[in-house]
């Protein structure tokens, strides 16, 4: 059966020609023409989440595993305004989900009827396109108007940069009219010619002329997912000692040459040695990168080049220093930058920053036999029982950021709301992966402020037994008593951190998660291996892991200074 | 002490020469040189709610308490985006809040930094005006600037008709400078001559010869404050025979004269006697009505006349019947109105409407006695409970409509949100009335669905003793049930009712709320004297009253079979 709507029969089938199958729906009333028809096929996958804030992270969550498009379906009213804060965050991280709100029919808006909203423009912010459809089209126009409106989607989902979708969809009374699925609407699919990716052979030659001129590379690798052979290409370049590679874990990247933990390299570049660490060519792909430092050492600098490749914002000037912009994918540019070009080492550039990281990751090694339970001791023993082949998810703000004081592990892929860095939607995204992806185990770990405000995240019936949560209860927004600032005021507990002695116990019980409490380092190392084994009820287990005692700010910057290699020797070029 | 930042200090200057003085804040750091120039002026009443999307509903219902502006203060990236819901629903309800967006500096929109967003225009469907200020304001001009961007926010709170404002603050680092309070700029603040409000006099002339001709005069009173001048006025009204005037709780109005359940009386009307219970003059005031069913009536009669009376939405026309609108205050109106005008009886539809009111009014004391424990039985004995001069708030959806079938109780204030009927913040929005208004007890009651929806309302320290909640958890959103449609479908329980088998034993426990329960009628009765009294360690208390296992739809539907009246006598005009 499908709805009656001849509007909403055309979506149908046009979602289908495209292959958009997931669809999440935030009960309503208005939406019913998508729920009976969407529900009553097969061919799609449908998620109920009622909390509309949290259904939007869960879509998103899904559409980064399967990497496709995912629909979000809610009603009519407030319920789209609920989207914006994951709609915002899909924007900055080009993840195409196709947002469709309910309306009510245009000439009641504003004129006093209940969940009558001013829905356009709700989402204007963060979509490529805001369309509109006909419910129930009749003449031989109006049809093709819905094809045409659906052509534009597909056009834009078929773009290499991708963005969230708004379609609004006013529908008038009856709602719940159902026909058999036959003679549907005929839709006619745009088919988007591919066009292959290369750079013009002249603007070829010349970047791989600067590239030989220049003698301090520098690629910075931000947020992107798993990517063989992106990974080997960038693994050849790096044995180029004039380049060095510097990735975080959110690059998903691995390779024993690359720079890692980029926080931690750069606290022991003396004053003095700054020049010979600044590279004169810059190359940036992916996207967000999390170190503050970084973006703060090299704005600082003079850098004569700096290249970004990628599909995405393509006059984004991060550094402060661009002057090529390269509409390619990185994989794309690379292979074609590297074909018939011989790499000739022209300075020790790369050399020096690895020389440096190794000297800082043997001292990282023996910091931990002397700092005393905290924050950063338990994300050290935490990510030593994180199972390999894995899914790792990362909340926003402090936990993003210890986890980059430790080597990704290369088998993990790491995830992380990085486009807005919100606190809204960590768990509702890393629930939502869990189900898009339920053939791995994924962890989330938050804080605890994170934790309870997006604690909605657990209230759907889709939850599974292949998500573990930590959730580090430090007593409030620990990244406040971290940064320099908030520490000189006398608002620190109320208004920054935000002070709070709430434990998880009671979200666990209201939405049946196995409950686990660990208060030293010994607690963990006992109850992990039982943490991550198949739970019994088979229900998704929780850790809970009190720091509040600690003064983990200063443990934080014991370890900084323990980490700091005093008077490094300076790798210079050979003479 | 205050911020270095001269901008803030100009906004700390105004809001005081206003007297805008509650601040909610949510954490976070970009907003940090508002933090610590509020919270270090006694002048100011600071809140801290760590979950936007709640905070912006807190601050609605302490707005509605205390009928002043109150103002919402985030950090930058998508925080502002979750005060969407609130704004949207205090534009339809013309509350006036102003939210303050803390942003990052506009030169780094879109270049690739953490919380960094597209902010300008996140809420502008719901807003009557968006400014920017200047943090630094460094020349004569600059400081005029910012001048004339706050007189502006004041010329629109100075409006009868209120709408919320947006303030997005910019910020550069450092943030947390600070100054004592001395050589602050110098603020002018505009005075906005108040007008007297009447109507001109030829119109007010035509108005009353209109009345005097129309026979069937229907007044509908839609949501409002209380309000005893005006409950005076409409009371001497409905004393002339030939006026109807209904209400509903939320319009906190009071008189045995007035039809105030209006859908309970519509049931009685017979198919044949129509005509005599449509009005041929409709005045409207106030804001939205929740009944459906005097809509849908309505719309379907043929109107000659439909007055609507106020300062908002100006050509509302929420009957399709609009001919007359009068931009004044419903008191000032018929204060104007009624001087030196003698009513003169020329009908007794007024009468009519009254005594098919008065008796289905007995069939309804009498329904009681054979209805098994259901939803509506819930409602009965739970009214009884709820204590005179207490403040009432009702969630969204099914919540607010069984309240309508129950007569209002003068001493009490009922709250909704009616404006956009959202579920989203019914709790939050009760949470602030009941910090808005400490000295009066409030009693929330909701459904499960938005219950668990907005459990964040209860995640902040201002929580106090003088709340109760009661939760009727009938497994689901049981509109669903009773609303026909979603009864044909075959997803019913998963894609409208959502069906749940969740309690709020664990949010108590989160949130430290005292926890009660109940599953019959005599539980309610001994339960809720002590429900009613001080709790002793100074919490609030939550009661759930479970009523899944009954169906609630079929007892709604035998109680408005048994209170219809078959035949009922059409009380005519006199011969």
């Amino acid at each position: 059966m499908i709805s009656e709507k001849k509007g909403v029969q055309q979506l149908i089938q046009y979602f289908k020609a495209w292959g958009v199958q997931h669809i999440v729906f935030s009960p309503g009333s208005r939406n019913a023409p998508l729920v009976v028809s969407f529900a009553n096929d097969p061919f799609f996958q449908n998620y109920v989440v009622p909390d509309e804030r949290s259904a939007a992270f869960f879509g998103l969550g899904i559409a980064e595993q399967i990497k496709a498009p995912v629909a979000l379906i809610c009603t009519s009213g407030s319920a789209v305004l609920n989207y914006a804060p994951a709609i915002s965050e899909a924007y900055y991280r080009q993840i195409p989900l196709v947002v469709i709100s309910a309306d009510r029919p245009s000439e009641w808006i504003d004129q006093g009827d209940g969940q009558t909203i001013r829905q356009k423009g709700a989402l204007a912010n963060f979509v490529s396109i805001e369309i509109e459809l006909l419910e129930n089209p009749t003449s031989k126009d109006s049809f093709w108007h819905n094809e045409c409106q659906m052509n534009e989607v597909a056009y834009r989902l078929n773009q290499p940069a991708k963005a969230p979708i708004h379609i609004n969809f006013p529908f008038t009374e009856p709602l719940y009219g159902q026909q058999a699925t036959q003679n549907l609407p005929h839709v006619r699919k745009v088919h988007f010619a591919q066009r292959s990716e290369a750079l013009n052979l002249g603007d070829l030659r010349n970047l791989q002329e600067k590239w030989q001129l220049a003698k301090k590379k520098m690629i910075i690798c931000g947020q992107m997912p798993k990517n063989g052979p992106l990974n080997q290409l960038l693994a050849d370049l790096s044995k180029d000692v004039s380049v060095a590679v510097l990735i975080e874990n959110t690059s998903n990247l691995s390779h024993t040459n690359f720079i890692s933990c980029i926080d931690r390299t750069l606290n022991s570049i003396a004053e003095a040695h700054i020049e010979h660490y600044a590279p004169d060519l810059l190359i940036t792909l992916g996207g967000a990168v999390v170190s503050k430092r970084i973006k703060a050492f090299l704005r600082k600098q003079d850098i004569a080049e700096h290249w970004k490749i990628g599909h995405e914002f393509q006059t984004m000037d991060t550094y402060q220093a661009l002057t090529e912009s390269i509409a390619l994918s990185p994989l794309s540019f690379f292979r074609q930058f590297l074909q018939d070009f011989k790499l000739s080492p022209n300075s020790r550039f790369g050399a020096r920053w690895k020389q440096l990281d190794f000297l800082v990751q043997d001292k990282h090694r023996f910091a931990f036999e002397t700092l005393q339970y905290s924050d950063l001791t338990v994300f050290e023993t935490l990510l030593d029982y994180v199972p390999e082949n894995s899914v790792l998810h990362m909340a926003n703000s402090s936990v993003v950021r210890y986890c980059q004081l430790f080597e990704p592990i290369s088998s993990i892929r790491y995830y992380s709301n990085r486009g807005t860095s919100g606190i809204d939607g960590s768990s509702s995204t890393a629930v939502g992966a869990s189900v898009g992806d339920p053939s791995h185990l994924h962890t989330l770990i938050t804080g605890d402020i994170s934790f309870f405000y997006d604690s909605n995240a657990f209230w759907n019936k889709h939850l599974q037994n292949n998500i573990r949560i930590i959730v580090i209860n430090n007593g409030g927004g620990g990244i406040f008593k971290i940064i320099p600032g908030p520490n000189s005021t006398t608002q620190l507990a109320d208004y920054f951190v935000a002070e709070q002695k709430l434990n998880a116990a009671g979200i666990c019980s209201t939405f049946d998660i196995n409950y686990y409490t660990a208060k030293s380092l010994a607690d963990l190392d006992r109850l992990m291996p039982s943490f991550y084994t198949f739970q019994d009820n088979d229900r998704p287990a929780l850790l809970e892991v009190f720091t509040q005692e600690v003064n983990n700010e200063e443990v934080l910057q014991a370890y900084f200074q323990k980490i700091k290699v005093v008077d490094a020797p300076l790798l210079l070029e050979e003479e």
